[in-house]
């Protein structure tokens, strides 16, 4: 039989297994798995220099380069991570809703683990550990894939966990397993009655290339084109300040504005001003004709409405409305994260119903957008999703329900027809 | 430009003009639906006779003809689902969390409409009325495709439905839409950008064929293969009566049963007097070689333990724990319903813990596990899925929920780095 089926099938027995493993057991694995990173941190850091050595001898860009390190400082944050998971409470067996249908036949909701994952990811290293000790701990099996240049750290962590979960319960084989090639991810991808869920986490050509490829659920974003509304009604000044933190503070992430709009009312007050700003900043403008009649900028094509540009570039247009800018945003946008800056309460109420985005801020920055901030702990990936899950995504998106009914030898012929019973459909605490 | 396209991109924005319509309008569109189905009784009943003649004619299978009979009592018992569906709380706009991330800085998690919902359904016309009015209710967009032996029926009913609500107010202009080719709907299923979610209706080949032929995501059941198994530890007579109930109360359907699994220490009591209930009912019996010592059934094979007959045929296993009925339900079931009868608390919570289902059940039929049943109101589908939404599945599984973060000009660059601010992450109620 086909190895990476075999693989799948391994996961599959053990997120079976996994399903009766209390909440103690789960976050006494997780603590081994810090302690392990920690006692081999020696060996992880020395497969890391290893990575670095090779990736820049092959020449990877120099950006990919400082994704790739995970040295000494990276463990620790890594272990601080896993301890912070640990205190979350347990995702699992939750009771959603319970209802009585009739006397002594009761149904109840109940949270559990949606069973095997699939994880690629790129570079950065950190990934690895965040997302198994997240699968751990919401009881689910995961196959993690991550990217080449990182194969040696990659294998480190990975043995790391699984040798330290494998020390505390032997039910924990196989909960962790990692692929290595690129041909193994196509076959896993085909295995839809295995593979519950995939993850992917990287770029957006990863994502795209990795929900077309196959009929399992992805979660993922497909792209971070996101916006900020300078509203007529805007502090200019905060309008200033807010933007140049969306833009500046870390321009290569899916969160950072990769257009501004203007309403035409301030266009003239604000524009020059804000050009200033970024030109500070070394941020390249482009603009379409009003903005141009206000502030040097290159031409906006109207690609650019659509471009996420991850650099310090920046497309700015000028709107007569607040409808326009809506408009702009749902039809040119990706549904990320999207703001408005405004000191109208109604037209900020109105933006944020209407603009059709996973997050819909008022009078701060889009970098907020994210697990940490947002305080879900740790972070599987953010989701531009309509299902499932969307936005950051924490614990809760690896998490599904079950109904259990439990009735006295109740049958469905006595509810209907002549003298039919009745159900009660009574909620129960 | 594609006319399939066009009427996406309608559909699109009345998803967004929807998005501000409050629930006391939406309510008055459903109680105009329900009016609208009363007036024009006489013209859907003509239509449906017209089908119903054209099926006869061209030698449509008899059971496929009672599912297309639209009737006056059909038309009631829709003006009847339409009514409980007003009296139900507004599943939009609900506060699901409320955290403060830092002074001034509050993060919102509430409760929307996913968007644009296409549905595909086979036969049976009061699913159009019953998916549209919870499409509406959710303030969702849809786009419906009908059977074309139900193309009569199906547009007299969509154009009373789009009438009605019309002249309620004219945001709903295209919140309703019919499409009428299959070529249309693979048109459709390729509009990623357009399309939110897909909700096939009808047979296993039909939600088979459309997970595979597109990338949006998809909410259905890919079979129903329903198990019971009888404990050594359960009531024979209730065992008896539930299995009688789950096999032959409607054997047509998704949740009925197919494959019954009993402990061998009590298949020598129980096998005899079960054959002779099922031959009375008239059921054909398959079974493996240890039930072939206590009872006459045909040999089942490998092909029988994963088959969903859908008619009066049901296989019989012995098994020798009950690891291994729910080994052999994990792997040859669909994850749909199944049920243990045992007088064991610890096997019951056994079974239902482990056997990765929608829905598991003790001591009571599998034929519950509906959305009725449940008291979910109406129904628009049963998933298999192990995302988004499982088991039978109401108005909850048509939202999603967005992330609204309100500040006073708040920057990440003051979270970062030396002297950062730091999150409070406290929860509001």
């Amino acid at each position: 039989m086909d190895s990476v089926r075999r693989m799948a099938e391994r996961s599959r027995e053990a997120s079976y297994r996994l399903q009766e493993v209390p909440i103690e057991l789960r976050n006494r694995a997780l603590t081994a798995i810090a302690e392990a990173l920690i006692d081999r941190k020696k060996d992880i850091v020395a497969a890391n220099e290893r990575d670095l050595l090779v990736a820049v001898k092959t020449g990877l860009a120099e950006s990919l380069v400082m994704r790739l390190r995970y040295d000494s400082d990276s463990i620790e944050g890594s272990v601080k991570s896993v301890e912070s998971l640990i205190r979350m409470e347990d995702p699992i067996g939750k009771m959603l809703s319970r209802t009585e249908l009739d006397r002594d036949l009761v149904l109840e909701r109940v949270s559990c683990p949606i069973g095997v994952i699939a994880v690629i990811f790129e570079s950065r290293p950190d990934a690895l550990v965040q997302i198994s000790t997240l699968c751990l701990k919401s009881a689910n099996a995961v196959i993690l894939k991550g990217g080449s240049e990182a194969e040696r750290t990659n294998k480190a962590l990975a043995s790391a966990i699984r040798d330290s979960i494998l020390s505390v319960d032997k039910r924990f084989e196989n909960v962790v397993q990692l692929l290595s090639t690129r041909e193994e991810i196509r076959r896993l991808l085909a295995l839809t009655d295995l593979v519950d869920l995939v993850i992917p986490r990287g770029s957006n050509e990863l994502v795209m290339s990795i929900k077309e490829s196959t009929s399992i659920p992805v979660l993922g974003h497909a792209a971070g084109v996101c916006h900020i509304y300078v509203d007529k009604d805007a502090d200019l000044d905060m309008a200033l300040e807010v933007s140049l933190d969306a833009k500046c503070q870390y321009p290569a992430v899916c969160n950072a504005m990769e257009t501004l709009l203007v309403h035409r009312d301030i266009a003239g007050e604000i524009l020059p001003r804000i050009a200033k700003v970024y030109e500070e900043a070394g941020v390249e403008l482009r603009g379409d004709s009003i903005t141009r009649n206000y502030i040097r900028a290159k031409p906006a094509t109207s690609k650019d409405w659509c471009t996420e540009y991850n650099d310090l570039i920046l497309s700015i247009k000028v709107v007569s409305s607040l409808d326009d800018a809506i408009d702009h945003i749902n039809k040119h946008g990706s549904h990320h994260t999207d703001a408005i800056i405004t000191g109208n309460e109604e037209s900020a109420e109105s933006f944020m119903k209407r603009v059709d985005s996973s997050s819909v801020l008022r009078n701060c920055s889009t970098r907020f957008a994210d697990g940490y901030r947002y305080g879900l702990g740790a972070e599987i990936g953010i989701s531009t999703n309509k299902t499932h899950a969307r936005g950051p995504v924490g614990l809760e998106g690896l998490v599904i329900y079950k109904y259990r009914l439990s009735g006295k030898g109740h049958i469905v012929s006595d509810y209907v027809g002549r003298n039919a019973k009745r159900f009660t459909h009574r909620k129960l605490t």
